[in-house]
């Protein structure tokens, strides 16, 4: 018998449909794309690690770096397939030492994230990893938090891009390249 | 040249060592245990995720329930090496489809912890993950989410046990065998 190896595009099939679309959530007219149904699937949710994996193996990274709660589920097990440390970025009030902050735009007000002051050192290059892109307000306010930490940021994954909402382009303008495994239109 | 192992001890060790202790937070008198400085050093975090696997290899685990949000970050990478889906338990209001809902005692006042309905099928043999054990609160009410959903539940793994706080004892009481890497008196 011989077994052939999925292709990457049966990969990213088989990740694409074992994310559950949710109608009118949070609000009417809003299909929500829920990652859960992934993690419940032992097979896909290893496989959208790996093809993370896979991507970064060359890139010389040095810290993942995932945004709470739904980034550490991805940025974790990247990181320790990296052979990495993992560092949170938090919601603000959760991380226990000095931390910096950095604000950002929700559709009503502000949000703040947090990051440990000596997470990350100067020369460090960071992977940022969080489940979904939309309009990239969370990645854009993490990115800002490490550099400001002196780490370097070329790259940000997900595994869920909606090209509708902008975000791909708002990291680029911030020389930031997005790597994405499925799209929803 | 002979590479000897690390024992038992001495990984425990480590991964001890990893983690900081910061004083008077979140208010004055506590000791705060802050796993995320484990998390930074990639050896001591793969140190962690690899005793537990180790610990659950052979127990037939079909699931493993982590909880919001640093349980995530132990919970999924143990479901990935144990090659069985992860199940978040997650504050309520997070989930987007049906859920069960549980509400459990804080120092002041309560709190309400979900899970999807779907997530758990009878007969499923989940091992519940968190960071740290102290007084049991938060673990308890994830157990008797999954019981209602027909999962069997007998074992729950920590990284960090605080054994004055009595959270082993209630759990055991509920028929839960807790293990734990570290503890701190």
């Amino acid at each position: 018998m011989t077994i052939i190896a999925p292709t990457l595009e049966q990969q990213i099939e088989f990740i694409k449909e074992n994310i559950k679309t949710v109608p009118h959530y949070p609000k009417f007219g809003v299909f929500f794309r829920d990652i859960t149904s992934l993690l419940a699937n032992a097979k896909a949710y290893a496989a959208s690690i790996d093809l993370l994996v896979k991507h970064y193996q060359e890139a010389n990274i040095t810290k993942v770096v995932g945004t709470e709660a739904r980034g550490f589920l991805f940025g974790a097990p990247v990181a320790l397939s990296l052979g990495v440390g993992f560092i949170p970025v938090r919601k603000a009030g959760k991380l226990p030492r000095e931390t910096l902050c950095e604000s950002y735009s929700l559709e009503y007000g502000t949000d703040r994230l947090e990051i440990h002051r000596d997470s990350i050192k100067s020369g460090d290059k960071v992977l940022v990893i969080d489940d979904l892109l939309a309009t990239g307000g969370t990645v854009a306010a993490t990115v800002k938090l490490i550099r400001q930490l002196g780490g370097k940021v070329d790259d940000a994954a997900f595994i869920i891009h909606l090209p509708e909402l902008g975000g791909k382009e708002r990291l680029e303008q911030q020389n930031v390249n997005c790597y994405s495994l499925v799209s929803f239109i």
